[in-house]
Order: structure tokens, then C-alpha cells, then sequence
């Protein structure tokens, strides 16, 4: 298992955008990020507030003089540096309605971008992105972090291959209950800029964990949207945007899709599940439980399939998105890396002029981050007109 | 624990109508009917076809002289025979279209009724039904089997009393993969009929088991419905129903709910579930573990309750449902058979000239029954209407 | 599927003994009994108490005159009675001290048993009733009620047929909770006789549920054993015999076997469970969860194995011991049932005069009460020996 | 959350011993080493083959002048390095036999050190290895791994708390089936020293995983060994040593453990799991689900304690032993890496002249070490007695 960088013969060097004192997301990347010791953090501009982000910085053993107090900043100064010392990538992990301004300054410098999602603020942002992607040099990954758990692309190889049979039925929960009481009111960080309609975009648990579920179904199947209804609620008197909601989705293949994202529901925590029915098979996978998938098929013993990089059943990308020995449980962090180490090969590649995918990729790209973003707009648009059919086509959609 | 039938002194007696060779809820009703050894069966019309309904009576040891070839020589020829000898009540486990008919012809001759699910054809019969229910003396009951459950009605009480709030979501599921291929042809009765719109109703997956999944949220809430959103497919090849399907519902009080039922899910058995949101707690159970609810409250352990007579936790209803201590598993004849046992408690409160309670039942009755229908007709009313909002509200509806 | 009795044409009739106020397996047996309508219960002798014996009586529909007073009384008038009025067979469902004599006087009056388990009050009684049923023409069946869940005969025919190879490995633990404090003084009938030497036997958590762990062992492999080392614990203070205790078994063909048994475990309710480990595959079942069973192979996905009777892969009797379809729970009276309905056959055929097996039986026999009696006394012995190994051969041993 | 090593304000530089091709604990130690950012590869002596150590250096990331051929010569080189630049511990990832002499070096070389377990060939070298460490300097750890999840350190902190009452039994089990065929024939190098005698020491799976599993016990409960008894099993043709095996444990308290070993049971992986019983509570944990615990009362709902940073539940040690929030599961890496923050923080006091705990560590240390080969010794000992008692008591053993 080569974990070097291969021709590049050194390690990439990372800035973290976000990440401050009460951050979340950003102690994921950092950590996520170095698992393979293919990075190191050395930069950064860890909060919008110059001084809380040089007071982050030692939290990231990241030196004083690195720790820059605005990404302008970071970007003037780091370009500054030769090659080799600069950083390669940033990784973008702040509030939504900033990520499209900070990832169009980092790529039209030059720098590789890893963006937290949904991708933008909002759908016009995204597709403004996706143009600049386009004519840009540097790798562009959403951390769709979920796709990056071996048996979740084990169920995508399987689906591709033809295993299953032709899929009609998608079944996405993504259940939470941290967002049961105002948070948003209690000082808590996270809570604030997520209920706030002016930093989270349109909707609330639509726009955090529903895109997920969402994405997580096509990034299995492949399958193409077509329409979208949806509801949403907000139980929670006060808050201004959604904490539950439910979307049916019309694929093009005459498949159906359902949708259903919680943050008020007692005691439940990550629960991002999903179930595919295909006309030869059909599999269920949970996130909380990520190192076993169950595919079952008429008249046959349920298979449970565990992560096992050395069982005969383990398809090629799966059984190499495995660290560890099968019954030696991986989980959030691993995966999340996994989605590191495919942008990883595309900057290393980029980096030593080889050619590489930039459509199809591994890696949750500029375009699922589109989709994204119309899965939200269509999803806040349907519930406007009560609950009724919208397009949600997305021609440049992965297959 | 008393399971005599008290002041009647006599075990009841019950005609099977249905039930013949290749039927499988006929042999149920036979079985969960006794297992409190109250009822003993000893008459049947096991068949619309005289000589099979003859000579299925001997597997149910059905003496030859009360195996007859029609209901109307049931009735007729039962009623000539003298109380205490003659039956107390029939069991109605035949295809849909025949219930209303049946189960009208029984009333009338002043029989008790225990009638499968869903309740008629049509909403127009259902309602026709619960008019002749309201001017008539006999009890009328209804088979959601799955109300029988300790631990749903267990789930009913807490609810009940407040211990998980206000209830803002409900999420029912029923998948199956029997289906799967066109069983219909292959000549499986059970198979036949429910894919044939002329004895099954208007809706497949949707009449024959989403009704149950509906049931079991209102059972368990007393949540009243307002509106029915509904998208319908039918993905096997030159099948005339649905079997895959999925509704939202709003509530009255402003909840959410989803149903999804499936009938092509590779593998799926008989996977009924559901997941219940509320203000102050949340909670889960699943019908192929029938045994264990689990209850989750925001910074508590999550509590599994488990199906305890002897707990301190375990409310009154819920604990008088069970037969055997904890780690005794009990199942599916169990919950049946609770059906059966609140609705003789009635019969011979009717027999032995006692005051009973005729809407507010413990075992689901003729409203329950119109509110099934209604939601089937409306389900396909919206389906038809490409799966916009309609009408759903019911104002006899159980609370 | 034919439920009758066949050329017998008629209902076994059933007498229980014990089975009185505060008794749980007395229910049991007569739920099981008449799960199938094969069989009602008519006579009884449910108290050592007359008057208690007869005031039970109402409870299970016993009329007044066929309600007796003692064993010898029932035994005495029943015989009496013309056959085809007389009952068939009777259930002993006392404590252990009165098995035998119960047996012995049952057996010499001609009447068929089913015997609670353990057998006997002590090895030397097991010894002469295997004698004595030897020389009696009646059908003796022991209540090793867990061999008669449909995937532990699964398990039992698929090893049997090799598909797991040699068995090298068996563990099985029966953990209970019920005794953690000292229920005998609270005037719990079941935890009083049951922690009473003079009733109970030579141990306690060792007889009463070590005997089923390791019978299960036994009718799943059909292993030999060989010798057995054991150690008991008494944990909870003033208690007179084992709440807890471990063995380890040695059977001839080399294989290692573990046995742990508890009632102080908190919360624990009748977890009886079992991994057999093969030279080609092993599996795992689980008493609470009993319609589920994992069988692995190295390389392979676990496969879990559903009770479905229509499966390609479920075995012939394992097939013909359920009463449901997949996924329609089935639990702990269905297999109850299943070791009466084996009897059941056994009787009809010396009722009619038929040839019938009486060694190599499906249902648990008397020499399997007799290991189960020797497994008693080695245990005992062994912890007396402070574990040392102690002979446990028994050449008529079912293989 | 503080990450930066505090006072000492620098990682922490790392060799790694033994971690070649074909290694998998070396790659381990290394992921972990890092995974909080406080330490950084820098040299290895990565194979006793100096052609080879060099070799695997690349995929480590050590640049070529600090990839050692041997651990005399990384010894020698380093402590020629300015503090600061030489490595502050070395991680011993090498078969068993090794692992004395190779930590004496290091150790008298004024190294820290983190050692595999189990933590010598024999007993003699353990104890001389305890005294070794109780005349040095610098900090000893042991990878008792299993020890570092989240749970276990909760479960540990409650028993001590006295949530559970006294404890009374422990039962712990450690299955797996990688071993069912002579995989040592076949080049896999982990199998090879792991079934050779004169590598792995007198215990082949006792020596590799029942140590884990008496160590789990030991930690959670601190609970006194007394007397051990054992049977050990080669059930694979031609193995040296065993690949089975069961200890029945007398605890000083009266308590009764048990442990098994497996490394034949199809299909398992790493299943490493326990249970515990007390006067006041019972627990249940498995490492292959670890962000799972199952706390249970008589009379109360089975508690479900997830690994939830933020819960009141959690106690002190727990909580600050997780990196995510609840339902963002945790696992392997995440819990070896805890093992190596505890052995961190000892560092950096010695290095920064602070006063740090030396015995009653939250890391396993020498003495658990000890405790680890005495029951690996006395386990061979009782087996070699046919299983009788022999002395397992050591003074000097963690409470």
C-alpha cells in the first residue's frame, strides 16, 4: 500500500479556511487530512475575526506567522511562497454563504480547493462555480465525506456492475435531534449559522443533512433526477428555516426516491441510512453502524457484507478505501479522509503534469456540488408550491 | 390471570368463512382464535367454491355437518340451532371484495364480526358498513393485527400520557419482496388476488399493506389526518396495481407524516416499522423484533423498552397483552390473538347482557376500518391527480 | 398442511398436572398444546394442593368433575373412562422432586408424558425411569422446549448434513437476571421451589437452565461428550444452591465445550445463545432473536439465515416446523408446540398401531432426560472436586 | 481542546520498529501515532533485515538517512541528535520475541517507549523488564489498544464509581477465524510468528488475543486475579501451538471470570467483547460495534450509553476520550491513538520536568504488562495440568 506521494516525493501542504474556536467541521479536515501522513496543516485563516483566527492557530500547531488573519491574506502571502513551500490546498470549512467568495479567490490563485457542503450559498453560486472550475487548473472537492466509506462505494461498484439490476427504488433518511431545542439561542456556534438564513442559504436541515441523503443515493446508483416534490417544517417555534422536511424525487429511469431529514428528533444523532431496491437485489447501509451492509435477494440468505479489504467480494475501489482489517471497525475520519486521498492523487497528478479525471472523479466534484445546491432550491421552491412537482433535471449530473 | 369467559361460562364459537386450501390468514384467524382456548372453531364456509369448502374442513377439524358450501347456508343454517350451540361469531378471511357483502349477510343475522383488513372494496361500502355497525347489536372488529403488540400498545399509552410530548412526525414503513416477480401468475392464491383491481380494490401494496403501516401510526398517536399526498408505481412488468407506493399525511395538529409500502424489495419479509417524533421524547419499534421499542430522549441513554409484563415501566393495557414473562419471546399469533381477545371481552359483555364500549375500542373497529378506506381512495385520488394534496380528514376517527 | 390426527380421527385429550395459581410453565404447556388444534386440555391434577388443585380448574376450562384432587385420583378415574373419552396423555408440569413419581405412575396406568425438564429429582431416578419407559409401550417426551424452534432444528440438519464439517467448538450461556435478589422469600412460587435443594435437586442455575444451554449443544451437534469440569457460584447471600456457574466439556471427538448459566445477571432475561464453530463454517443463534441465524464462512458475507418456510435453503423438518411465512414472527410457543406436536405424531401411532420411532426422536426423549441428569450430577461433582474433570460418558447418548 | 503538546511546544518525534512489508501493527502505530497531530514519523529501524528496513522507509515518509538497519544503530545515531531533533519514543512493532531486548536498549538509551502487546517471549523477561522501567526515566507504555475506546474507559469509570455494586462475574470473549487454515504456510508473515513458537512465546492465540481479553476485564473492573484455570486446543493439523482456548479466573473477591480465544470461527473477524455483572447493574460492550454499551437494571428499560462526547452520562476519562460527537462513530484508530495521547502526555512532563503519574496510569503500563505474560504463563501452566487451578496472583497488578 503506497501511502507517499508518489513522484511529488514530499508532503502537500494544507490551509485551513474556518476551523476556529467552536468549530466542528474544521478539526474533521485538519485531522482527516493528515491520516495518511500524505499532508501537513501549516497555514491557515481559522476565523473571519483576525484575532480569534491567530488565536486558534496553536490549537493547529500552525506557526504564528502562517496564521493569517483573512483569507486575502492567507492567499496573497501564501502565493508569495516558492513552490513546495506554499500550500497546495485549502480546505474550506466556514459557514455556506462564505464558501463561494473564499473558493473563487483560492482557485483564481491557483490553489486547490476542498469546500465544505452544500457548495454555496445558493444555486446561482454554484453554477458561477462550476463555470470557474471549469476554467480553472486546480482540483475543486466537495466533502460529501459519506461517500468516502468503503462499503458505501462497495454498493456503488456493485450497482455499477450490474448486480443489483436495474435500481427503482431509493430510500434516504438522515436523522438527528440536536436541533430539538434552540440552540441557536444557547451561544452555540454551530447552531447559529446553520439556523440563520442568512449564512445557511434557503433551508436548514434541507440545505445541512438532506443533501447528504440525497447525494448518498446518487452517488450509489448513478441515477439521473428528473423531479422533485417536497415538504418542509419548522417544529421548533422561532427558528427561521426548516428542521424537518421530506422530498419525493422522480428519477429518469422511472425510479422513485424519497428523502427525509430531521434535526428534532429525540435522541437520535447521525442517523444517515439508506436502502436501494433493484430488480436483482437490494442493500441497506447505516452510517452509524458503517463497517456492515446487508444485500438480500429472494429466496437466498440476507448478506451481510462486512469491510473486508481481502474478502473475495470487496470490489477494487472499496477494498482500496480500506485501512484496516476487516472486524478492526473504521469510521467517520477514515472516510472523510478517503475523500482527501482521491483529491489527493488529482493534485499530485496536477502537480506533476500528469493527466486526470475531472468529471467522473472519485471525489464528490464541482458538479455534485451543483446538484446539491438545486436539490435545495428545487426542494424550497416544490414546498412553496405546496408540496407540488418541480424540474430537477441537472444535465452535467454524475452518472 | 383469568382467560375464561367469565360470566358466559362457556367458550364462544366461531365459523371460519375463507380460509380454504392455499389461503394463509384463514389459518391465522384459526389459530390465534384459540390460543387463549376461549373459542373453539366449529363451523365454516371455507370456500366460494361448495366442494372446497367442504373438503377443507376437515384440516381444521371442522365436523362435516358445519362445513358449508356458501354463507348463506352458514347463517341460515346456524341460526336454526340454539344459542350456545350455534356460533357466537364468524371470522371473515376472504379476498377483499367479498367482505362487505359477508360481513352485512353476518350482522344481520345478528353474528359478531371479526373481518380482515382492508375493511371492503371501496369507501362507499365502508361507510355503508359503519352505518349497519352503529344500527346493529353485534361487535364488529377489525384485524390490524398489529395493534395487538404489547409493546404498541404499550407505545399507544405512553403517548397517551403525555410522556413524549406533542407528536410532530410520524414515519411508517411496510416493506416487502414477495412480489418481486409475477407470483400471480404461478398460481399462488394470495398472490392472485390482491394483484387483481376487481377483488383487491383500487390499490395493491397500497390496500394490502400500507393500510397497516397507516393504522399503526394513528393506533399508536390517535393523531387526526387532514391530507394525502400519494405517488403510486407498479414496477413489475403487466401488473394491474400498485406495489410500491409512498404518502405524506398532514395532521390536523400540524405533524408530518410518510408511508412507504413495498412489495418488489429484494429479500424484505414483512418489515413493518415505524418511527414517532415528539416534543419530549421519541421512540421506534419494528414488527420483525417485535419484542423491543427503543425510546430516546435528548442527553438520556437510549432506553430499549422491552416486552415485560413484570416491569415497572410497562402501562396497564401493554402488560395485560402479554402471555409470558420477558426473554420469552412472543410474536405474530400472540398480537392476533389480542385482537381477538378485546373484541370477545366485548362479545360477551354483548352475551351476558353487560354495557361495552362501541367506538373507543381496544381492538380496532368499523370507523378504523372507514378511516382504512379512505385512506386508499384518497391515496389513489391524489396518485390520479399526480400526487397533489387531497382531502383526508375523518371526523369519526379514532382519537 | 394437515393438522389433524390423521386416522385417529379425533382431538388428543390432555390431562396437566401442576400448572396452579402462581405457575408460568403450566400455562405454557397448555398454550403449546392446543396451538395446533390437535389436542384439548380436560383433565388436570393442578395443585399437590386438593383444594387449590381444584379451584385452578376454571382457569383453563377444566370442568368440575375431571378437576382432580391428586396424581393417583386422576390416574384412578381417568382410566376409568372408555377410551377415546379418557385423556391421551398427561403434561407433568410440577417441580423436579415430583417428576418421577408423577412419571412412573402415569406411565404404568398406560398414559402417554410430557415431562418437564430436568427430568428428575437426581441421576439415579432418571436412570430407572429410562428403564422403565424402556419397557412401557407410552410415548415419554421431555420439554427441551428450545429444540423446537425452527432454526435450531435448521442448524441441527444442516450440521448433520456437513455443512460445516467437524464441529470442533460449541459455547452456549443461559443468562437470566430474575434471581439477582432473593425472590424465594417473597412468596414467588417459581423462584422458591426452585432455590430448594429438596425440591430443585443437586443445583440451581445448573438444573434449571445449564440442562437447556447445554442440551441445545447437544441437539445441534449431536457431539458425544466425554468428561466435564465445572465450577458453581452461589452469589447471592443465604442462598442454598448455584445462582451461577460455568462448565467446560470434552467430547470424544475432541471438540471443547462451554457452558455458563446465570440469574444474578441485571436485566438479563432468558438469553439463551449459541455459537458452534466447524471445520467448514459455524454459525450463531440466539433464543430472543430466534428467528434469525448467522452462519459464517471465511470469505464469504455472514449469511443470516430467516425462519422462512418456503426458502430454497431451509431443510425439510426445519421447514415443517414453522407456521408462518417469513418475517411473521414466530417464538417461543410455536417451538413449545413443535416439541408436542412431534409427540403427537408418536402417540397417533401407537393409537393406530403404527410403527413408531423411539430413540433417535425429533422431540427430546428420555435418555436425553438422562444427560441432562448426569450433566447435573458431573457438574456437581466437579465443583465439588474444585472443578477437576469427572466422567461424563453416556453410551445411549443421542448422536 | 487543547491538541499542541502544551509546554513543550513541538511534536513529539517518533521511531517505529519493526512495520515492514507485510506488517499490519506497524502501519497502525503509525496512523495513530499522528492522528491528533502531537507527534511525526521521522526515523524507523523498519525490519530486522537491513536491506529491507530501508526499503520500507518511503511509504513511511522517513527520508533515507534516519531508515535505519538495525535498532543498535538507530540508538546509536539518535542520541547523537540535538534534543529536539531526535526522536523523543520509539513504538517496538515487532514479534513478540523481540520485543525485550529491543525496549532494554531503548530504555537504557533514555528512549520512551511504546510496546506491543504481549509485552515479552516469557515471564522471566517481563518482570525483568518491570524492574528495568521502575529504575529508568522514561515512560513505558503497552498497546493494550482496546483499552483507549471511549466505553471501555466509561465502563471502567462507572464500575469505579460504584454504578454496578459489586462486581461479580466477567465474561470475556475474543473470536476470531483468520486462523482456520495453516495460513503460516502460506508466506502471510503475521501468521508465520504468531504460530512459531520460538517467536510468539508459549501461547499461540492466548498470547495474541485472550491477553486482550483478560486485560479488558482486568481494566474495566480492577477487579484482582487470585487462581487460573485453562484448556488450550490446536484444532488446526500440525499448528505448534494453540489456536483455542478457555480460562475459567477466581478473582481475590470471589468474582468468576472466563475468557475465550478463538482464532477458528468462520467468518469472525475481531470480536472482542465483554460482559459484567455487579450486586447493582450489569454491562455489555463489543468491540466490533464500539460506540455502543448496553447498561442493565432489573426493572428498568436496557440502557443504550453511545459514545457521546457531550452527554451527562459520560464520565470525566470518556468523554475527553472522544474526538466527535455522538453518532460520528469513532473506532480502531481512534482508540489505539488514545493509548498513545495518554503515553503523550507522560512524555511531555518528563520532558518539561513536571511530576507525572508512573503506576495508576491511564495508559496500560509494565505491570499490566507482567499481569499479561503471568496469564499467558500460568495459562500454559494449568493446561499442562490438565486444566487444574494454579496460582495467578501478582501484587503489583492495576486496581
Amino acid at each position: 500500500m503506497e501511502t507517499t506521494n508518489g513522484a511529488l516525493n514530499r508532503k502537500l501542504k494544507m490551509a485551513l479556511i474556518g476551523g476556529g474556536q467552536g468549530s466542528f467541521i474544521g478539526r474533521v479536515h485538519a485531522t482527516a487530512a493528515i491520516l495518511d501522513n500524505r499532508a501537513e496543516l501549516v497555514a491557515g485563516a481559522l476565523s473571519s475575526n483576525p484575532e480569534k483566527a491567530k488565536a486558534s492557530a496553536p490549537a493547529y500547531d500552525i506557526k504564528p506567522d502562517r496564521a493569517y488573519g483573512s483569507v486575502e491574506e492567507l492567499v496573497e502571502k501564501e502565493r508569495a511562497l516558492p513552490e513546495g513551500e506554499r500550500v497546495d490546498f485549502v480546505s474550506i470549512a466556514t459557514p455556506n454563504h462564505t464558501h463561494y467568495p473564499i473558493a473563487k479567490t483560492c482557485l483564481e490563485a491557483g490553489f486547490n480547493v476542498i469546500c465544505d457542503k452544500p457548495m454555496t450559498f445558493d444555486l446561482e453560486e454554484a453554477e458561477q462555480l462550476a463555470k470557474l472550475v471549469e476554467q480553472s487548473e486546480p482540483v475543486f472537492a466537495l466533502s460529501h465525506n459519506y461517500t468516502g466509506y468503503p462499503l458505501v462505494r462497495q454498493a456503488r461498484e456493485m450497482i455499477a456492475s450490474g448486480m443489483l439490476g436495474e435500481i427503482q427504488a431509493v430510500r434516504a433518511n438522515y436523522i438527528q435531534g440536536w436541533l430539538r431545542t434552540r440552540l441557536e439561542d444557547d451561544e452555540v456556534k454551530q447552531a447559529a449559522w446553520r439556523t440563520d438564513p442568512t449564512k445557511s442559504g434557503a433551508a436548514g436541515a434541507f440545505g445541512d443533512i438532506a443533501t447528504h441523503a440525497y447525494n448518498l443515493g446518487r452517488f450509489m446508483t448513478g441515477l439521473l433526477p428528473s423531479q422533485i416534490a417536497c415538504n418542509l417544517k419548522t417544529f421548533v417555534d422561532g427558528r427561521k428555516l426548516d428542521d424537518y422536511g421530506h422530498a419525493v424525487i422522480r428519477y429518469q429511469n422511472g425510479a422513485l426516491g424519497t428523502v427525509t431529514a430531521s434535526q428534532i428528533s429525540h435522541g437520535r444523532e447521525n442517523d444517515l441510512s439508506i436502502e436501494i431496491d433493484g430488480t436483482k437485489g437490494a442493500l441497506q447501509w447505516r452510517q452509524e453502524n458503517p463497517n456492515e451492509m446487508i444485500v438480500r435477494k429472494n429466496g437466498e440468505p440476507h448478506a451481510i457484507y462486512t469491510r473486508d479489504p481481502n474478502a473475495p467480494f470487496m470490489m477494487e475501489t472499496a477494498a482500496a478505501s480500506c485501512r484496516l482489517p476487516s472486524g478492526h471497525p473504521e469510521a467517520f475520519f477514515e472516510a472523510f479522509a478517503n475523500v482527501y486521498r482521491a483529491a489527493y492523487d488529482a493534485m499530485i497528478a496536477r502537480a506533476t503534469g500528469e493527466a486526470f479525471e475531472r468529471t467522473d472523479t472519485l471525489y464528490p466534484n464541482v458538479y455534485d456540488g451543483v446538484e446539491g445546491m438545486k436539490f435545495i432550491s428545487q426542494s424550497v421552491a416544490s414546498n412553496r408550491e405546496n408540496g407540488s412537482w418541480v424540474d430537477f433535471a441537472y444535465e452535467k449530473a454524475r452518472r
